[in-house]
């Protein structure tokens, strides 16, 4: 999901984290296993809906420049009905409070979202489905 | 706003915050006054309202762990009417995406978060007021 | 535990953390207790022993600066057996990994590491205790 | 612009980057949009020169460790008419400061340096043209 | 150096500063000696003048938001003939790349050089002095 | 070492690494070269054994999420006899310290990892090498 990116690159990253999340989940490692379930549960609904706690999770990894982990919560906010302007508002948060060091990341956000609104396989349920 | 706290550090860190703006903008330089006028704007209602703005600044502020952002944005949130369990929902997801490295910070939000509760004064709003 | 210290800093320091961690796991948030027992569960010994991983855990927090952290886990790897000369180390590399930026909280590291040598009481364990 | 690199990685870098930055630029966000022409105007000339104000750039990219920004600005240092000599006592900085981990995005760096010498186009100016 | 501050706490700070430099360096690490002594040799003039590299130092103090750091190289830009002006062209380039968590410490930095040029005595030179 | 990755991956990145080394000291900086000579002397081996300090490089890595440093010590731990069910109580310090945002450092570790078992060449000792 660096530049260039494509319906291909969408492809190869979610083949990838998804046999990298089984090879990780394999292995016996309570803590690793524990902290992935616990990732899950942290996005279920509860007195705030799944949309607002999916934009929660795209601001803090815009933030902290996590383009895997954008691309993740920009497909999850779509699934959760959040609609592109609403997507534009938490991003421009997410540029003014992390700053310029934010615009690449923000490229290949939008660049992710034009590909899924255009028809590109979302990557699959939390980090440990 | 470090260890220990309690009403007096409130109103200590408000007024230098507001003196501090107040220092800063009247400086001739355009380039931080517009940045302090976005920084403002970003906030204001659109498509999402004031209360899920501020939620997405508050977790975007507890990941880059910057603990007067935080209490600005509790502050916030409570204003625009976020309730104690929705601010720990939105606590739960900044600790998960950022870590344990979060949770010196988090005591002092929820800290801060007791003593509004209990009647201190807030801070007034964004940055350039 | 910012400049100056002492030996009332450290007390200060311990009390508002084990009141705050009161109060955040009386709070019926599920993912955050499970949160800290996950912390607590990742420093006990396994394969690596337990002055390792607060090893790893010190180096961990000096390089995302979070002093709270750092004077924690210096308190617990001495606790552990890891003598001065290996705690300066484990900051060497954090110095070296981490960059000039780590200097001000390797001076409150030494700083917090003078006063338990000279008879500070320590912090507690782990964050849900 | 990661491991590798060469002439088509900067040319599709660039190509990429002024595609999103037309996409991001056509959004109805006028907090993004004020956003990118901030990012233009604080690098113009003022009590400090442009060289100058490029090499503030070039470094906190590094520190930061953001190599589309490092890549960016070096270029512009470049155009400034900053030499590679005083390139090098920049990247010194920004790695005594950020540390060992900037080592990878220093590589890149230099590689980036060495091909712009060796006749590679420059990406245009800043993010909003 | 956190909020409020004033003569006395630049007093505390630069003592603290300088008595902790002295313990780290009585400690035989040659690691964290050789890195005091490289940290100095830094900014030392070369084919960039003092005043740059100063200036250097502080937006990526800035950036990466250390206050101890920022008013440091701040004290240290002072000396070296850099103006108000200047220094605030510096500080908007911190405040666009590292964006609004950048404020706090950008309010400490004004206070911090209000109080350089009220008369309030500056740190020692380099970190190893 | 991106989305993907496979034996062809490392041998680029490996090569990329090696031929941008010789350039950086190439170049007469003698704080670029000091600080590569430091970087490779903090590793050897003191009071703390070889593996130690490279499980502390590798938890400082992954916390900083660079995936090129993280690489780089999977190699040198597995040299230096740590085992692959210690590297995972390693990620699984990192992990909790540093939060879900490593994840995809994470993956990318393991798969590292199980390259390495599967016989792909490591990368050659320290920075300057």
């Amino acid at each position: 999901m660096s530049a260039g990116g494509g319906d291909d690159r969408i492809r190869e990253f979610t083949e990838f984290r998804e046999r990298m999340n089984e090879r990780i989940l394999a292995e016996p490692n309570q803590v690793v296993r524990r902290f992935f379930a616990l990732d899950t549960q942290a996005y279920q609904a509860g007195v705030l809906d799944v949309a607002t706690k999916e934009l929660l999770g795209l601001v803090a990894s815009l933030v902290l420049r996590c383009d895997d982990c954008i691309g993740y919560h920009v497909a999850r906010c779509r699934e959760a009905g959040v609609g592109r302007e609403a997507m534009f508002e938490a991003f421009s948060i997410g540029l003014v409070v992390g700053g310029s060091i934010v615009i690449p990341h923000l490229r290949r956000a939008v660049d992710f979202l034009d590909q899924l609104e255009a028809g590109a396989p979302a990557p699959a349920e939390h980090a440990h489905d």
